[in-house]
């Protein structure tokens, strides 16, 4: 076997395998060098592991609820090792998954950590390294990087994998802590948070910006918030953590707010704060590849400043988001391939908690649709007076739509509630396709369904909903 | 208060109230007749209470699961009362909703039977009647019938409401059968099929044709076969269901199918054999409005062949689904004011079934396709292969998407699985939309979801389905 190949990717997450992926299926012959585990952060230590520890807290939950549905039973408990056994599970049996469909597409896979070696002729070489050995040499025209991200650790709050967690450890607690403090209220620290609550832990969280989730529209995050509380837990926004002091099993800080500062003492810390891009030693030095604040500077087709050279997913810039990264992956193959995609249109990427409540938008919110000039319309319907979500117990939640009042364009939609996170797909469809708001309201959603909210918050845009 | 309005609508369903609604907010001075319950069949005695049982139902079921998620609990129980009290507390509360709307809006309602009275000048004239007596005449330019619709009642299989039951009885049981037959399977007899299966019934299926949920697309129909099959109900296709013979407290019958002759002894026996539009005692003689095989005869903006005469929802013709006639409902108050509203459709409404696992569809079936002469390209991914339905316990399901060949239009879309009745509205939308495969393609699914296999199945279509 020649070691020169149509093309290479440095990293087996969801953006690096599924460019493999869609490479073999156009006949490129590929590479693909993974360091640790295919499948990437996201399927062993990101996405679906943490869907799956969700879903045992929020069957446990429902325990909680069953006299509400006629039902009964007693003694209710969780067994913490066997939900952690199963979401261990289910990222095994995916990662086995995406290396099988990788070995049924022909794509050579090498185990190490690649690296850009300089030129030979018109191929990039890529070095291979395992254990800090070199274990070989592989050349392509074409090198996709797709190392992927990891936590931000901040000064004086670096995780240790005992007492202050990063995402890993979260997602595998020996023990229960009793009480817990997440920092960063972004979408991993809210679905932890959810996660513990729901098992019963004590939970604070400390957010440094003036509200949590602070990506969403500000509707959506106050409705959050107050869930969150009404779930029993503590937050502080516009927060600034003190040191973290640990002691032998436990940890204390203080929390300062504009209300004043706070003592806490608790039992474990998950930090969760941000994330910064894969970019040490990647040989980008001597090329043209240009990185800007831990992220690789790529244009709308993946394409670094250095021929041949491209970036795709968490390593390339945020949306920190592994279907962002896959569809780059597609993008940026189709396009080495001689093909015509069309680029990816950041407003057209949907971002999901799955959080209780789930959140799910796309496009822009309120605040920022204003803030880029626009006259907006704005619709509202709460699912309290959506007929599914009072009989399946689920009452809670909101879907807001934003419309440019001018064009009638759909520049945004926000959704809170129960299975939000499924439901979000049919306004980034109609966001992808340019429906007008008219195609939206002519649109039949089935009856009894959630989706109804969808329609009715377009038709509240107008003065025509009709269930308020 | 005069007895003269803009607009008169009889029957105060789905389609009827959202019809008087619409009318409202255009301007329109509206009576609303209802001679039984605000809200219809669907609210009252059909979609609504019919989710909270199955919800009921989903959640015993998931008792019996408790393992798989890592959790347990003892004596898992239902009370069938409380579930039926649950269920009509729910299509209580959205009733009171429905009667707070018309308020709201200043709709007049009337309690009694509408039916038309002649004309008086340029109006027509409605009369009222409670209890066999007229209780007054009021008079409006545009009438809308929407009368509804009622289960079929076939020679031998007519239900008494005590053994042999409709749709209202088998909502509303005193105890749990402990043996089950349901004459058909549509949507109304598999949910209940599904309902009492989840609450450990022994169920038996008799459908005449030869698949169940004969609408569906036949794939969709075997996997569904096969799902309840699993679950351990007993199904006859191609069945002949003999005389019902009553006993005390059972029903004995035979069912042939090609197989043979099956004898069997049953507790209860839902019928679910079908429905027919409420045409009766509404004064159609001498006026110019067809009636064909129990459905009013209307055009493409629900107009009769009696100027001034509008009939929507299950009264003017299959699908016989709620969201069809609220649709209705508004486009033809829209039309009446003076609008140009689009007309609906048939293609672009999706179909629900609640069952465990739920189906939903829109468009044509690959069957129905073929037999229109399309040559078609098919597209399937298994829920098997999506990480979230994995994570979730729920990896049962499929989406199968059905495009023209020649001009990449999305002719269907079939799904089965879990939550699938609140994805289909993407599909809905992207019909609705007329996108191109492409823009289907191109669109950014959030990832985890179980949405994610509706972007696969359109890859599939392409040999370009990636996680496959």
């Amino acid at each position: 076997m020649s070691d020169l190949f149509d093309l290479i990717v440095i990293g087996g997450g969801p953006g690096g395998y599924v460019a493999a992926l869609r490479a073999s299926q156009l006949g490129m012959n590929v590479a693909l060098v993974e360091s640790t585990h295919m499948g990437g952060v996201c399927l062993n230590w990101g996405c679906i592991p943490t869907k799956a520890l969700l879903r045992s807290a929020e069957v446990y939950h429902t325990l909680g609820h069953l006299q509400e549905y006629g039902l009964s039973a007693s003694q209710p408990s969780f067994d913490l090792a066997a939900i952690v056994k199963r979401s261990r599970g289910v990222a095994e049996r995916m990662g086995k998954g995406v290396a099988h469909l990788l070995k049924k597409a022909k794509v050579k896979t090498f185990d190490g950590r690649g690296k850009l070696a300089g030129r030979a002729g018109e191929a990039h070489k890529v070095s291979i390294t395992k254990d800090g050995k070199e274990t070989g040499q592989i050349r392509a025209p074409h090198v996709i990087l797709a190392t992927g991200a990891r936590g931000r650790q901040l000064p004086g709050l670096e995780t240790d994998g005992k007492l202050i967690w990063g995402a890993r450890e979260a997602m595998t607690p020996d023990t229960l802590p009793k009480r817990l403090l997440v920092i960063g209220s972004g979408a991993i620290g809210i679905e932890f948070a959810s996660f513990y609550r729901d098992l019963g832990c004590e939970v604070t969280i400390a957010e440094v910006a003036d509200r949590i989730l602070m990506t969403e529209d500000a509707e959506i995050s106050a409705q959050a918030h107050k869930a969150f509380e009404k779930r029993g837990m503590t937050i502080h926004t516009g927060a600034k953590v003190g040191p973290l002091k640990k002691g032998a099993n436990e940890v204390s800080t203080t929390i300062e707010t504009a209300k004043g500062k706070v003592e806490l003492t608790v039992d474990r810390v998950i930090c969760a704060v941000g994330i910064v891009g894969n970019v040490e030693d990647l040989g980008l030095e001597g090329t043209k590849v240009q990185v800007d604040r831990s992220h690789i500077k790529t244009d709308e087709f993946c394409r670094t400043g250095e021929p041949g050279i491209y970036a795709i997913g968490d390593v390339a810039a945020p949306p920190w988001l592994a279907h962002k990264a896959s569809h780059e992956g597609v993008i940026c193959v189709e396009k080495i391939s001689g093909r015509s995609p069309e680029p990816l249109h950041a407003r057209n990427i949907p971002g999901c908690i799955y959080a209780r409540p789930q959140v799910a938008s796309v496009g822009l919110s309120e605040e920022k649709a204003k803030a880029e000039g626009y006259k907006v319309r704005v619709g509202r319907f709460p699912f309290l007076a959506n007929g599914k979500a009072v009989a399946m117990g689920e009452p809670e939640g909101m879907t807001k739509t934003v419309f440019d009042a001018e064009t009638g364009e759909l520049l945004g939609a926000h959704m809170i509630g129960s299975e939000v996170t499924e439901m979000i797909q049919g306004y980034v469809i109609a966001r992808t396709g340019e429906l007008t708001d008219a195609e939206l309201m002519e649109t039949v959603f089935p009856h009894p369904t959630i989706s109804e909210t969808m329609h009715e918050a377009v038709l509240a845009a107008y003065e025509g909903a009709l269930h308020i």
